[in-house]
């Protein structure tokens, strides 16, 4: 064993009762707490009281939850990060945010400053949104295709990190007695000429703590495995089983390679939700007493949007039609991944089309895990000494009693096998992440702006 | 007098070291914290020790300011505001954001997430931007003309309350037993369909503790002073002289009138930037040291961004011509009313290139203002009482000090004078300002969403 064995990541994802659907109407759950500052800034404290390395949000800007069965919260992350950032002082940040609906400069703007408040702790989740809800609230009657999204989304990218580069990190001088507040020859204009974007610069702040936030991606497709492979830092990931894990594992490593890249700069994160209990008969009871409290109308109509047409006709006590997942539009990777993740629980499993909500209740097609706490210490240890995984986005089915179970009954086990910290060894999410600090792409550059 | 007398309102507008253009080159000022987040909330405590109705950022998706010769921060204020908000309890907390660069969708969320954090707190200071330096960070070769841009904040302000009244306010059921979280049937699409801006809703987040953010904006011009009349709830506002600020003090509020509104729910607060000493003279001699300390290469620069041609050409020490202000192009209404304050300066002063550097460099054009705490109290209370102002903007010249001398010394004066509250009477910033929490337009309409 080396001086430095590898460490795990994990990441707490929030999702407001929790990710189970029906987690709002379990009294575990405290879904009256969702637009007090303080539950989030609570739970932002168990996960950095647990050494976690982040807290991740996902977002989308529309509605799209059917609020009637269930708890929404539509807060924007971003802010909602800012206030978890003054109550914490280590923990990792990392939100979602669209390249089809957001203008580079202004986006580039929120994760700088967010990296600047928390001390270099900021992550961006980079998605392109495919659903009509999103694009009708900016003024689209369909959203872009698969590809338009991406050439976005890659000119999109560039663009603000060209504008994260702008300042180089000496850019401040910082001498009043000569009058000199920083070096114009030191701050660049980017000129940014894309097919579908254009950014002259420079930006309005310098770089921030980390260089720039880190770059996280969930990428399924090729065009999104790609795209992970030369920008993701880290990836979110959806697989049931460790076999799936593997085989997505290599992919992506490989393509970073190719793009010149350290495989061990990316970081891969299944996702994993877990019921625990002291037996493991006692964690699969509580994932039943969730499922029903399930509302068949609310998880038909999730797997409506996920699958894009109309599921009403299907009776919900036979099995689950084969041809359903062939028939799939386009969809966001996040949703195809896990519609490939879906069709194989069908095929596999042939269940019925309540089993199937039942199963999707859990995590919406994220790999569910009821067990003991050494059980879900073994599958995490597995799946990350087996080439799956280097850590996990843990996604408790119910806040906050769901990752405080996880925080204070898996992670010490983690910790006495020496797969996680005991303390953070490093300020920034880079740090935890074990990812290096970029340097600016304009260092050395002529200027380009006075 | 009656049972409650009207009172003043009192913002600390906050600027990177303060509003001189020079303060970051003074020991009273600390300009290597412009990065450090704890500076921002310091500054809000001590504007909420202060009783002091909000604090203000102002704001532009652009590099503008000559770097070289002064500090900037292009921190977010959205973003910064968050921070201040969980620092805090009852302070207002108002971010300026561009109806031109920004969708109205992310831009309602930004404000809908800081009104929900901070308990109902904030505020929107509308401004149209009228940059060619924003304008080449958003993929334009010049920026929109005047009436283009008010025509799309007109529709964008329409579209961004329809949002935020998209959900009424007990569109939350909260009724787990029955697996009810919402009634859709309170929760409604907008539908908006401008000539600029198309979107269709719903929201995807509850109103706000206010109802929606307080409306802000800073307007001179013809469709400016319309548009305030319209939608604003307060107005930041720039005057040298008590005879102005009473012309455009009964010019705003004979406009909201004709609007149907109560001219007692636009507050009209003027810029006022004190250089505070024990004495008459000492307050001069503290101007002079920091007016000493301009670069005048750096102010040249200021003005030229103003006036929109280049003064390069200008010695220094020859009165101004007063042709300069008569070819300033399309700029905005913030510019447009400094442009007027600084043309009536020139008119009536005379002033040498230098002079006029000196009198811009304390505040861009707003008023400057040098005495003793008495002294700044009588201008206050003269403005208040004769129908020129409802309250002010602070400008401290110097950050955190001059806000701290202010608060100190100029406060107390006010509040035994009766003229300014000694507790908050409310928790939210419209409670400050007394303004009615207005109700959701939706409200008792037919639901458009299910």
């Amino acid at each position: 064993m080396s001086t430095a064995p590898r460490q795990l990541s994990l990441n707490a994802f929030i999702y407001p009762s929790g990710h189970h659907e029906a987690a709002w109407r379990h009294p575990a759950s405290t879904p009256d707490r969702l637009y007090d500052v303080k539950y989030y800034q609570e739970i932002g404290r168990t996960a950095e009281a647990a050494k976690l390395d982040a807290v991740f949000f996902a977002d989308g800007p529309a509605l799209r939850v059917n609020v009637k069965h269930n708890a929404a919260s539509g807060l924007e992350p971003i802010t909602l990060l800012t206030a978890i950032a003054t109550a914490t002082t280590h923990l990792g940040l990392i939100a979602t945010a669209s390249t089809t609906y957001y203008e580079p400069y202004n986006l580039a703007r929120l994760f700088s400053t967010l990296d600047h408040i928390s001390g270099g702790r900021a992550g961006w989740n980079i998605v392109t949104t495919a659903t009509d809800q999103a694009a009708a609230n900016f003024g689209l009657d369909r959203h872009p295709d698969h590809e338009e999204r991406y050439a976005r989304a890659r000119e999109f990218v560039d663009a603000v990190v060209a504008l994260w580069d702008s300042w180089e990190d000496d850019a401040i001088v910082l001498d009043p007695a000569a009058g000199i507040y920083a070096d114009p020859e030191r701050i660049h204009r980017i000129d940014f000429e894309g097919e579908h974007i254009r950014v002259r610069g420079p930006f309005n702040a310098p770089r921030t703590p980390q260089g720039h936030p880190v770059l996280v991606q969930a990428g399924a497709s090729n065009e999104g495995r790609a795209f992970a492979g030369r920008y993701a830092e880290a990836i979110f990931t959806a697989h049931q089983r460790l076999s799936d894990g593997q085989t997505f594992y290599r992919d992506i490593k490989r393509q970073a390679a190719q793009f010149g890249r350290s495989p061990e700069h990316v970081k891969i994160l299944p996702g994993l939700s877990p019921f625990i209990a002291d037996t493991e008969a006692g964690a699969k009871q509580l994932e039943r007493e969730f499922n029903e409290l399930t509302v068949a109308e609310y998880g038909l109509h999730q797997l409506e949007n996920l699958v894009g047409t109309s599921l009403r006709h299907l009776p919900l006590d036979e099995p689950v039609p084969l041809a359903l997942f062939e028939q799939a539009g386009d969809v966001t990777d996040n949703s195809r991944s896990r519609l490939q993740v879906i069709a194989g629980i069908v095929q596999r499993e042939r269940p019925t089309v309540r089993g199937l909500l039942h199963r999707l209740a859990g995590a919406r097609g994220h790999r569910v895990f009821a067990g003991t706490p050494e059980q879900v210490a073994d599958t995490i240890e597995e799946w990350f000494t087996q080439g799956a995984a280097d850590g996990f986005n843990v996604m408790p089915p119910y806040y906050p009693g769901g990752l405080e179970v996880f925080a204070e009954q898996v992670v010490p086990i983690l910790q006495q096998r020496g797969l996680f910290r005991t303390e953070y060894s490093g300020t920034t999410l880079r740090d935890h992440f074990g990812l290096p600090r970029p340097g600016s792409q304009f260092a050395r550059r002529p200027a380009l702006a006075g």
